[in-house]
């Protein structure tokens, strides 16, 4: 199962970000940096067993979630005790087994200059960080009545863009070359990716076939989840709108609701208008690889993934 | 609250190891040092974060734990959703966060040689990968009826011995000289103060006063948890004994059969046994330092603590 969970399905969007970046910073020995490409997957695993834990998602990637998939398997063997408590528990602890194993990779390593790898280093520590402060904010703002699109944006700075596409591209640009002019293009460019890809879950979560997705859909609204679709809805909905997605808000989706309140997106306009924004945040993305120093053939490596996410229905 | 948590009641026994074992193996520079000291400290604050969430405890060090914190904090700020879980959700993040700032510390810093602080840091990872699978072992053992003393020994010896002893000293030593001589007296000395720490605490759960321990008391019997004294119950006590054992093993305790389950451990020898292991350990450890090429100033700092052990009441 273990092997499953790392192996199915993932996007792979941070190491491949790692690896474009420092290829285009003059990187030659793949093979080595391949380890820390490696570990930015497994810090990754760290938070998604960590946030399906959060969440009480019951499926990931097509297949159980760690702590469903202990505690079924602990049930089986008819073993004792609160058993969905004790598949949480051990989810903890696998999560901060991965999460030391990858740190270890960057702690350890002695394969790259001591000046390289202190530099991807520093940017391991602020990726972490603040994916966890993203998560914590994202936690937060379930408890919430009313949240503002400042603090969706935040969330998804912290969340989306610094952890998945800025500092992973920064950590591959440093084993390179830690003295890489590319700083900014990388926080640019990883911002506006960052905000597409998430607004891209967030609209997979409402309008996304499971099918591909191999998510269970809806799941935000079940969490109590703000996301710019909801905020959408709170904001410029009619008051009908508005009341009926504040009766289904932060409770179990049934099947029999389940189409009312995506087409409630689709009426409401959300889902047109969260469209355009992740358009228009590709769009974006294209010119700044355009207008960047990079090497030609860096250029559409990088444009080919923008081409990818703009085609992303899972 | 955060400060209490961290300043409060702590016993220290990590760093105050690790400053020994430093001084011991000739080491000047303290103020240095203690950044890495400190940071043993902050990993034991994530450990025990998690802990506390997975063993739902309510009370540590005299005031609430970090999730209850959280989760009552957002009840009196009316917040919405099952705010025991956000509780929960919170800690886990903060723990991470800790465990990501004491990684950090051993990662970036270049305060000594390269050899030194590879060394430690080989040892810091060493350190965290066996009090977390002494940690899944410890919630493992929860859901089992039986549990073979070999396996209450392997979890001593993972969360306690090499956790909160064995590695700390060798963390200690490698930062003075990455070739100490005494790796095995870290060891040795380590696995006889871990075991009898870690039986105090035991037994300070089930006699301890809880205005000194600061702890609720009977949690282990709350929590399923299998020690040397319910195993001693469980192998050597009365039909009558067991039975009652097994019928408040894994259930609340009440303030009426607290006395009762106390007396059970009194009355079936089981305190008695408990006690007599703990001095033996503690006499070896002393053995130990006698027979240790240490220098005596440095064996009498490690025979004071032994006898503070021996005293210890919380």
């Amino acid at each position: 199962h273990s092997k499953q969970i790392v192996l199915n399905e993932g996007k792979r969007l941070r190491p491949y970000l790692a690896y474009l970046m420092y290829c285009a910073m003059g990187g030659k020995d793949i093979e080595k940096a391949l380890k820390f490409f490696t570990a930015l997957e497994i810090v990754h695993s760290y938070a998604l067993i960590h946030d399906d834990v959060i969440d009480r998602a019951s499926t990931r990637h097509g297949v159980a979630t760690v702590h469903k998939y202990i505690s079924e398997n602990l049930s089986k063997e008819k073993r004792l005790g609160d058993l969905n408590h004790i598949g949480n528990s051990q989810a903890i602890l696998l999560g901060d087994f991965l999460f030391s194993l990858s740190a270890e990779i960057f702690s350890l390593n002695t394969d790259f200059e001591l000046d390289n790898i202190q530099t991807a280093r520093k940017y391991f520590y602020k990726m972490v960080d603040e994916v966890i402060l993203g998560q914590m904010l994202d936690v937060d703002v379930t408890t919430k009545e009313v949240v503002s699109e400042k603090t969706i944006e935040e969330k998804t700075r912290l969340k989306t863009s610094r952890y998945s596409c800025v500092r992973p591209m920064q950590i591959g640009a440093s084993l390179a070359n830690p003295n890489f002019s590319l700083e900014d293009f990388c926080e640019n460019l990883g911002t506006k990716v960052g905000i597409a890809f998430q607004m891209q879950d967030d609209l997979l979560d409402i309008i996304g076939d499971e099918k591909i997705t191999h998510k269970s859909a809806l799941n935000d609204i079940a969490e109590r989840q703000h996301t710019f679709f909801t905020n959408f809805v709170f904001s410029k909905g009619s008051g009908e709108q508005i009341g009926y997605l504040k009766s289904v808000f932060g409770k179990k989706v049934t099947e029999e609701n389940k189409d009312k309140i995506r087409n409630l997106f689709i009426d409401s306009g959300a889902v047109d208008a969260g469209k355009n924004v992740i358009s228009q945040n590709l769009k974006m993305a294209k010119e700044i690889i355009e207008n960047s120093s990079l090497k030609t053939e860096y250029k559409e490596s990088f444009l080919m993934l923008i081409q990818i996410l703009e085609q992303r229905q899972g």
